[in-house]
């Protein structure tokens, strides 16, 4: 090997990563920006191997060149190596190509011995710091370099500490630190073998050797192994000048921000402490000053510091995270990173600065972080109000959002309470859909079990409700209405509590809430996003105020309008009702007959609501017995009737029919389109409401656009049967009403075997709509009624998954055969309309996914459509090689 | 088009299909073959196209080719056409290179008109017979040639009809049939607008025109369209000789199979008339005759027939079911076909004809059906016993098997009577785990609810026991211990009713049955199937009983152990219960304390029956609420309590434990590895278990053969979770007792994500089991509890779904994600061990497309494994072209 060995920060830059690794290379680019970076040196990852390969030796002349390198970094810091009156001290750090946690850690402030430190004390006046810096060098060394157990030291800060009668180090005076100093020399003699040695030199060879030797210590291969990482890349080894804060009056240290991260204004934002380390400004010992005070301090350093920091924003084409030091009235910057923001602030930001020209559009566009926006469409808790509120009980973050109201139990008690203006919160074990009514007029709602898809999750996120869920640790008492904390507090109804959806929390009392903004930068973003994105966003909504607030948050059409939730109007449940029990179908059909002109005005009213969008009915979904009461109280009913001696024929008998229609797992039972097959009738009336609908409006010079689709296809011969049928239902309607409307069948791909055999499916198919909730349950086998909470949760947590499925997409299992559907069905249909309806449609990793498989749109949630619409710019932008460097 | 367009059916042969149809190329070939079948001419299917591109007009010079031929026809045949002493009568049938309903139907006897029929009464003399064939010819001229409706013929017999006082057409005399020729002609002349053609060329020229355009009628258009079949291929038409066996003493006709079908005999079997038409020996107005006594009275034509019979038998390599007439003392074979017969027959005959010489050994392995074998293993009813019996009920074919015994509803008193000696049957609404006690001691299982799969069926079935499941048609009422028909009809315990497993039906009373006989011809047959057989076939077992039998009857170990059977025993299931309800980890500990002897026993009883066959054991998979008492009763039995005033807080407190464990869709809940990474204490005892019984038996020197399976993995990490674990125990294990075993970890391949993630998968597993059962719940979303009762069967019935999918394997679904599991897997674990163990490792087609894909082995049920080792036998033989044509 006779390559070059040791770098230079400005000999280096970023695309020499796999030489310099990854901190290496950037320090490298840092000072060839221009930066005042504290200077040092890097060894190369090479010379790591070529240690290693040489049996754990120093290669000959490896530290003549890092001397040579070191005379240089003395020069550009003005200090040198070993010298006692102005001592140059420098940090160890190892630095693979990849991020690698396992290897040796940083070891400061080398170069400290008995001679320097006198040059430290005499610099910054201040013996305590001087005297700390060495006896934690002595343990770094020690423990790091020389293999000898922490504890060891630390026994010994302890006994000093007992001595002083303290308890935290800090308040360890300069005098009983400095006589540790002896002490942990002793112990380094003792456990070592060999004397600390006070050479510099010698202090800096052994901590490379110790930095290369770390690259094959066992955790670090066990590292490497799991994560599939090339053992020969070796590691870089970097020596960089320490600089310090506390050197005097003419020394500083502080962090700032370009522009304010809480509220996004142009601003120099920050604060600082003079002749201060920077543990100091965070400690909070003393106040730090506000940055702006540096200017008259310091105009020279301010000015200076400034210029670099909108140098750095424009570099970075972000808002910058700056730490600084002025080390006796010199600036360094220590680091400078992307700096996290709120969601209002990001907002503002990227306007801001695509408008001053320091960044483009599509900068702008990735600069929000799309899950983040979310929040920006709900009230929440003011942050200190929240504080200081009583947290009773935590649950699941179900659906986003702040609400505050008087519990009640009861859903029809809510409702009424709720459409009478009154705030109320709706607290039930599980809900379902009989519940919604109370839903829509509550504020929130908390349940006691359910998971994240669970019925009342679903529902709350497409309203944009507030909603906790499976919040286990309470009890309901129904009988008493009650609810019980597991501390064993009681709150009864209308005790006022406080729920944050976002986080699960729930609260006793009133908590003061912030209400939303959506201003004009908001507008603005938006309208770039759509000159960027390809993919259409659509909503999923079932009534018309939906459909109004999709449009209005900019959704191009329905993507998934679930007919069953019409059903289950106060109104119609009993017409439902009696269609279900019915024992013949004529009975059948004279219920559905009734069902009929709802359903016609149901439709109508989407129609008119969308305005010429396309809107994608699914006909009716759920098991039977959802629509029926429920079979557990039925049963206890019945026997407590019974046991009273009274007379419970009715309820036994409509018990009778519950049991007929129950499912040991209804998820995979009759529903779907395995219901149209066993009572065609009710696909009928559906198809004959919509088309009718349609061919009205049409008639009244509206434009309608509906899409029929057939939910739960597994097999061909289902879709085919049932188009065929309804296909007549359509034609039949049109006669009647004398005019064409534009329409399509199509399925949804919900079903593992649909997708795998898509081919076969897409030649009765004009669209698919991939149903990701329903294929991520088959394809993983969770039943999303319970799977979160039994185990899924878990299964996040020891990072058997790496998400949950049901909110981010899996791409791996999930999404393979997505891709394997689309294939398969533009191999027979190459223009086949595609789209996604599931939960997934507005999580950002998964529309970015559903861009690049080539879906047409994606359809979520009303409150989620912008969120989509960002995701589906920025997935353009990644396309193009442009990452999004999101900091949240 | 100067090609040949007619062919005799000497000139042609069975390659020809493509020119001369199906039906003209097998009558070339039969005619080749040396097989007096009577002599015709076939068109070419390239002339019906010719025909049609002709704007339907006859090629020039068709008819004079047909009449040249008709003439070679004529000498063959020894009469000519249009004469009247003794005429020459042709069939006219269209024939496709595919079977094509929706065609031309057949004309038979054309040629006749008022010369021609007079020969026939001379030659018959039977004035009847030749006007009824007469008026058919009209009939069928009329109405297929020259498109005239039916009713308007059948009307003019009607009024024959009336005229005489009678009410079949049978009974109609020859005067009556007579009357009706001019009629008929009549109608003809009034609805076409023409006479009928008396010149037989003429009537001849308009069949084979009907013929051809029948090919773009639109019935057949439509057919092709839907059976995607290539509008270009045409029709051939052919043109035979009719001939008859009642024209006079010297004439005959019959049917007889070359060995006895019933029994497999060699013998020749049939009946035959003489002086007779072929419907007269079907309709039974004339006793027939053994076919031995036409030995006595045509001895030359006997021996002739016989040696075409024997000819017959080598050609096709199989029993032949023969139709012959004999034409005033000529021989003509009418058809020929391979013999369906009895399944004990089958094998005789297959096993005979080897030993025979016939056939080779592969052919008498085709020769057997695989699914038919199960029949052999198993009592039946004794046919006429049972076409006597009263069916009171039909349910599913669940498990087959005939079982006589008193009706019991109470498993425990099923149990305890059934040891005792008495034979009961059991009857329960479902069953559960709870129930195998019962179901081992009964002689068979009837429920009421659930399907092909359910319960009752899988383990029935695994037991070899009958079983009629999801009777849906009955009633029980448990207090009153009755089960009540749908027409009223009570039956009371004890009452003895019969049932078949095989057909589902339920009998009143006791009918007798018959034992089936296991032979040497068996034996033979098995040993042939295992020397060509490459996969191997192992059984699901969870006892040493069921392991014993399996292993007698071929099985090569065992590739399914369900440890949870062992958890079911009367005396386990309180231990069980108690580590289920275990507040605590430590109390969980204990309870599996208990358990671990007993376990240990199960495992060292298993590995001995073995004898060193490897076994897969498949760690606790089931929900545990499984092993809990029913939450329907429990609610009951709770509003009851409490309605009574009484204290239920002890059901109330098990109730609770019950809804916690409880799931919306169980089967996609807390099971298999999931359970296992929630409460590994329980998979750490089985696997101690496992290999405490595993060393024991190697000190003493035994082989065994651990495979320790990990059930309903659906990502790597959970394998690589619970396998790290496991395998931690399982060393602890070896090196307490200070020995090592042979052993693996894999898992079942059931989740679809696990199929498509099987790469990732197979770092962590040694072998793949594919669990079809649960593969195919998830690909179609079924759950296998509810779909075939509520669904399924209808599904089946409608052809929506060829076959049920529970039964015979999805290839196309479920086995595309088998394939992509396959190739996956072996991409990185090339030598990975493949097998199945869902219930589809029985069935003859899945057992065959397992072959296919690659699987080692196949497991299944112990009866059946010799299903298996046929039907792989037959994989292979298929694979090398060799075609299984088994006739049932």
């Amino acid at each position: 090997m006779t390559q070059k060995r040791v770098y230079l920060f400005k000999e280096g830059n970023a695309n020499m990563k796999n030489l310099l690794g990854g901190k290496g290379a950037n320090l490298a680019e840092m000072t060839n920006a221009g930066l005042p970076v504290p200077p040092g040196l890097t060894i190369t990852t090479e010379t790591c191997m070529e240690y290693i390969d040489n049996g754990n030796q120093m290669p000959a002349g490896l530290m003549d060149d890092v001397k040579k390198a070191l005379t240089e970094v003395e020069k550009q810091a003005g200090k040198k190596f070993g010298d006692a009156s102005n001592p140059l001290l420098v940090s160890v750090r190892s630095g693979a190509r990849l991020s690698m946690p396992g290897m040796m850690e940083t070891i400061l402030n080398l170069g400290l011995n008995d001679e320097t430190i006198k040059g430290v004390i005499n610099l910054t006046q201040n013996e305590r710091f001087a005297y700390d810096s060495y006896r934690r060098f002595l343990t770094m060394f020690g423990s790091v370099v020389l293999d000898i157990e922490r504890h060891h030291f630390e026994k010994e800060l302890d006994i000093i500490k007992a001595e002083q009668g303290v308890k935290l180090d800090t308040e360890v005076n300069a005098e009983g630190l400095k006589k540790l100093i002896p002490v942990y020399k002793n112990i380094i003699k003792e456990h070592s073998g060999k004397e600390f040695p006070q050479d510099p030199y010698t202090q800096l060879q052994l901590a490379i050797e110790a930095v290369f030797s770390s690259w094959n210590i066992p955790r670090a291969v066990a590292y490497r192994n799991h994560y599939k990482i090339d053992h020969r890349y070796g590691t870089a080894v970097n020596v960089q000048t320490m600089v310090f804060g506390n050197m005097g009056d003419d020394s500083a240290t502080g962090v700032s921000f370009t522009r304010n991260p809480s509220t996004g204004e142009n601003e120099f934002y920050g604060e600082y402490l003079t002749n201060a380390q920077g543990e100091d400004v965070v400690a909070g010992i003393r106040t730090p000053k506000a940055i702006s005070e540096l200017k008259i301090e310091m105009p020279e350093l301010y000015k200076q510091y400034v210029d670099i920091a909108q140098k750095l924003e424009r570099t970075y084409s972000d808002v910058q995270d700056m730490e600084f030091t002025i080390e006796k009235g010199r600036l360094y910057i220590l680091q400078t990173r992307n700096g996290k923001r709120t969601a209002a602030a990001a907002v503002r930001i990227a306007v801001e600065m695509k408008e001053e020209g320091v960044i483009t559009k599509e900068r702008a566009i990735q600069l929000v972080d799309p899950s983040q926006l979310y929040q920006l469409m709900l009230p929440s808790f003011d942050p200190k109000a929240k504080k200081s509120g009583k947290l009773i009980a935590q649950g699941l973050n179900a659906s986003p959002g702040a609400a505050v109201g008087k519990i009640v139990f009861d859903t029809d008690e809510a409702a009424e309470r709720g459409l009478a203006g009154e705030k109320v919160i709706l607290v039930r074990i599980e809900t379902c859909p009989d519940d919604i009514h109370g839903m829509i007029a509550a504020q929130g709602v908390l349940t006691l079990r359910g998971g994240m898809t669970s019925h009342a999750a679903v529902v709350a996120k497409g309203m944009g409700k507030p909603c906790v869920a499976g919040c286990e640790s309470l009890r309901i008492d129904v009988k008493n209405e009650t609810l019980t904390t597991s501390d064993g507090n009681v709150y009864r109804k209308n005790d006022v509590i406080s729920m944050d959806g976002g986080t699960g929390e729930i609260f006793e009392g009133s908590i003061a809430t912030v209400e939303p903004k959506m201003d004009e930068n908001f507008e603005k973003l938006f309208t770039w996003a759509d000159e960027i994105k390809t993919l259409l966003v659509r909503a999923n909504a079932d009534t018309p105020e939906d459909a109004e607030k999709a449009m209005e948050l900019g959704a191009k059409g329905i993507g998934l309008c679930r007919t069953e939730h019409m059903f289950m109007a106060q109104d119609r449940l009993p017409v439902v009702q009696r269609m279900i029990i019915a024992g013949t179908k004529e009975a059948r059909k004279e219920a559905l007959a009734q069902l009929l002109p709802m359903q016609y005005q149901d439709f109508k009213d989407m129609f008119k609501a969308l305005k010429g969008y396309p809107m994608t009915i699914r006909l009716l979904d759920p098991p039977l017995h959802e629509f029926l009461p429920n079979k557990d109280e039925l049963i206890a009913e019945v026997a407590t009737l019974k046991a009273l001696g009274k007379d419970a024929s009715k309820q036994e008998s409509l018990l009778h029919t519950v049991e007929n229609l129950s499912e040991s797992n209804p998820m995979m039972g009759l529903r779907g389109c395995r219901l149209g097959l066993t009572y065609p009738e009710i696909n009928e009336m559906q198809v004959r409401a919509i088309f009718e609908a349609a061919c009205d409006l049409k008639k009244e010079g509206m434009e309608v656009k509906p899409e029929v689709m057939i939910p739960l296809i597994g097999h061909v011969n289902e879709l085919k049967a049932v188009r065929n049928q309804l296909e007549e239902v359509a034609q039949q309607v049109m006669q009647e009403r004398n005019i064409e409307v534009d329409y399509q069948f199509g399925t949804m791909i919900e079903i593992p075997r649909a997708a795998l055999t898509a081919d076969a499916i897409a030649d009765y198919a004009e669209f698919f709509s991939f149903g990701t909730n329903d294929l991520t349950q088959m394809t993983f086998g969770y039943s999303r009624d319970d799977a979160e909470s039994k185990f899924l949760n878990n299964y996040v947590e020891q990072k058997i998954l790496p998400s949950n499925p049901f909110e981010t997409l899996d791409q791996e299992g999930v999404g393979q055969l997505m891709k394997i559907a689309i294939e398969k069905g533009q191999s027979v249909r190459p223009g086949i309309k595609l789209g996604i309806c599931g939960e997934h449609g507005g999580d950002p990793e998964s529309v970015k996914f559903c861009h690049r498989i080539g879906l047409n749109y994606v359809s979520c949630s009303p409150f989620r459509v912008p969120v989509a619409r960002l995701a589906a710019a920025q997935a353009v932008l990644e396309e193009k090689g442009m990452k999004t460097l999101v900091t949240k």
